[in-house]
Parts: structure tokens; C-alpha cells; sequence
């Protein structure tokens, strides 16, 4: 898999978002990208209350929400300003264990980037573990950037 | 597909939902369960900025959390108190349209359910519309509730 | 959903993917188109020991084939024969019960027909019962054939 | 990822697996394993007329069997005789490129490997391609063998 750099910066990538989806971060952010390189990226989603449900867990909906942005994160570091328009088409996310009240880190890659579609898979795990707590892959749909093939 | 009444009235689910997971209503209630039969759920999500993408259409994530809300809410109609427990194992969301600024509308069917696995789909609209904007299947872990086979 | 009639009957749909993939019935027919509408096909598996699994139930991949089959047929029955070249881009399979060893019918609705792109469910039962064994969703790539949005 | 020997052998596994589905190469046998590690297994699919479709392609259920009969051969080649009865509750696979007509060699990881469920993700490719023509994730319940958590 390709570990080379990326067309974009964690600081561009970051202000490319927010400048286009300020909403995101409604509530305060919680959504940190860590690192990024070509096909890739790093997200953090910091553990709050407002995150947690019972028994110490975090929510389905939250979880979605880091796997969702971190595909994203991937596509406009690897395809920079023009990809900002993707849509996701597809998600399908497994949850595999309750993750504990902490940190979660999604590491997404991007398996097939076309012109026209992206597809690409992420894992989740608590922050300092290795166990998978949730499996996620994700199709969508680029904006004419004649990139790929 | 079975039109019997539910478990429970509307009022009863709402009750038990808000009372196991007040969580979900952080930052203003948007979610409502308009009726319940038996393994049926319709819910409504109220549009509000917060809720709003770039477009003028509605996030991802909150499409989400209305499919998974809504197959939980049919869940607790059908079997009551005791399936409170019951956690997500997958959801697989394609999202077919962009759906307007308006109110969506989700209608979950339970396809399977067993004494410890439950699967249901969900069709999501836009208020007053009939073209499905995101379909959702998912796949639930139930509590030992002794009912189902 | 709509009830209207299909464009093509069962007779000039099943001609026509006969002509077209002959290898689909390679080793002796065993899927027969039973009823085609408007973005709709119900199309049967009939059992052989070929599909037999131990334990008398029918295999995975036997399933998978009927799924991805019953869309195509309902996509011909659509959209005529310039949907040939359909091609699926998605399957997502979950397989509910063990099958008994009997035929199995598969019932199909096209949930979305835009111009590029068709998304549908499929609900597989034994012959004869109501319970839903397995439950798919696809997703189509079409060719340019100027119906739908 | 772990790539501790598996429990099984390449030979033991197959022999396994030939005594336990003799139907699966009725027909000719066109799947076989090439290696396998700990929750790991590497299997080919050699390419026949039988399997092809027009265009010279390689058909959706030639593509799901492979997927879901890698996935198979690393729970045996892992959990060793004790696995057999493991059955597929889902399986989702995206076709992300036209296969040319060649061998197809799918390599899977298992994810998560609990006592009751396992959950799997497979990457198809043509031989000796690095490209990705589809990538397939998977569940699978498991007997009662006492390994993982």
C-alpha cells in the first residue's frame, strides 16, 4: 500500500474542511486529523459525555461520524481542493467490540480511487489498543477531477 | 408483513428511550417515533441547521442516526423493557438522492427476529415525498428476551 | 409500489438473458423467471443436490446467484433490453435461517432507478413459507439508456 | 497483523475442507489454497470458460464464492477441525474493476475472531496484479470451540 505523501498537509486538509463544512464541528470539535499520506488518513474523535452511552461506551452514530470524516479526510488530502464536493453513496459499518470510554482513532485507506467513484475501508480502535472495535467501508461519489482512472 | 399493534404505544417507547439514553436528545430533541406496530417503527427527524450540509441538503451521519434510532425504537415497540440492552452489529446505509431541507421520515421493517439476533430495513424519505432518499439494513444484538426463535 | 406492467414479459426477458449469458445455466437450468412488473421479478431456484450443503440446507454462493440474477431480471423487465449490459457494482447478502432443502423464490423491488445507477432489495424463502431466509441489497451500474433521473 | 503460523497446513486444511463440502468442486475443482497464516489464508481461483461472462470477464458469483470460500479456509486453517460448521451470517462485496480473464487470487484477514462470531475482509486480484478488482467483508457464526473472546 502506498505510503506516499500526500497532495495536501494535516493543516491544509484541516482548513479546506472547515471552511467548507463548518457545521461539522457544531457542539466543539472532537474530530482531529492526525496524519495523512497518499490514499490514507489518521482521525482522532476525543472521547466526551456528550459521546458516551451506557455502561461507558460510545455511540453508533459517533462512530459513524469518525469513519465517514476520516474516508473524507483521505480523499481531499489525496485529491486536494476539487474532491471537497464527494457525497458518500455507501456505508457499512460493523461494530465488533463495546469501545471503552476513550479516544477512538480511525485509520482509513482508500482501495480503489477512480474518476468518477472512491471505495475504501477503515478501522477503528481505542485510543493505545490494537483490537478492531469497528470495521467500516465506504463508497463515494467524486465530483469530474481527472484524477485516477 | 404483520400489522398488528406493537408491544407498546408510542408514548411507552418514547418514555423508555428517553429515560435508558437522554443522551440522544443533547442539543434539542429532533427525533420523534410517530407510530409503532408490531416489528414496525415510523420516526420522524425534524430538519434544523444544525442538521444542514453545504447545498442545502442533510448530513450523512444524521441519516444514520435516524436509520439506527428507528429500527431501535421498532425493537423496544415490539419487545419492550427488556430489549433495552439491545446493541447495533451493522448498518449498512446507501444513500440514494439528496434529500431536501425538510423533515425526513423513516419507515423500519423487522425482516428476522430471532431469540438473539434481530435484522430490519429501513426505507427514509422526505416529508410528503414517496422517493426513498437512503435505504438501511441493519443488524441487531438482542438480550436474552425469550421471544422470537 | 408500483404494480404496473413491466416493459418486457417473463417470456421475452428470460430470451433475452438466455441469449445473452448462455453460461448462467451451464450444468442444467436451474433459475426460472416466474413473474416480472415495473421494477419488480420473482424469480425461483429450483433444488438439486448441486446446491445441497450437510445438514440439507442450500449453499451461500447458490443464494448469492439467485439475489444477483433476480435484480438483473427485474432490470430487464424495466428497462429492456438496452440494460443488458448492467453490470453489479455491490451485493450485500444476509442469510437469516437455514434454507430447508426445497426450491427457493427470490422476490425483488427496485427500490431506485436513476440513469446510472439502480439499487434494489431482494427477500429469498423457502417455496411455500413466509419466513425470509436471506435479504439482499444491489447495487447496478447501468449503461446510458435514458430512463429514470 | 499476526503472521504466527496457523494451526493447519495448507494440505490438512483442504483435506478438511474437500471431506467436509465434496459439492464445492463438482464441476472441477477451481479453488485453491496457496498459503495461510494465523487468521490469514491466501486462495486462487483459476480461471476457466465456465466462469467467464461477456467481454471476457470473470462473473459476480464465481467472485462471491471465492470470497467467501477464502474466508472459510482461514477460520479452519486458525480454529482448525473444530470450525467446520461455521456458517456465513453476511457478506458484502463491492466489484471495483472488470477482472480480466486470468486467474483470480483473493487474500483475507480475518479482523475479529471472537467465540461466537467472526468477522473477515477479503481483497480480490487478478493474478499477479496489484490492482484491487473487489474487495468482500464477511461474518461468520461460529460453533462453540472455546478459541478467541
Amino acid at each position: 500500500m502506498s505510503r506516499a505523501p500526500a497532495a495536501l498537509s494535516v493543516d491544509d486538509v484541516t482548513a479546506l474542511i472547515d471552511e467548507s463544512f463548518p457545521q461539522i464541528h457544531a457542539g466543539g470539535r472532537a474530530l482531529y486529523i492526525e496524519s495523512v499520506a497518499d490514499r490514507q488518513a489518521r482521525v482522532r474523535l476525543t472521547f466526551s459525555d456528550r459521546l458516551a452511552r451506557p455502561g461507558g461506551t460510545i455511540s453508533g452514530p459517533a462512530m459513524f461520524t469518525l469513519a465517514d470524516f476520516s474516508i473524507y479526510a483521505a480523499l481531499i488530502a489525496t485529491l486536494g481542493a476539487p474532491a471537497i464536493p464527494a457525497v458518500t453513496t455507501n456505508l457499512n459499518i460493523t461494530f465488533l467490540r463495546r469501545p471503552e470510554p476513550r479516544d477512538l482513532v480511525a485509520v482509513t485507506t482508500i482501495i480503489r480511487l477512480g474518476r468518477r467513484l472512491a471505495y475504501a475501508q477503515v478501522e477503528l480502535t481505542s485510543d493505545g489498543e490494537e483490537d478492531v472495535v469497528a470495521h467500516a467501508t465506504g463508497s463515494y461519489a467524486l465530483p469530474a477531477v481527472g484524477s485516477g482512472t
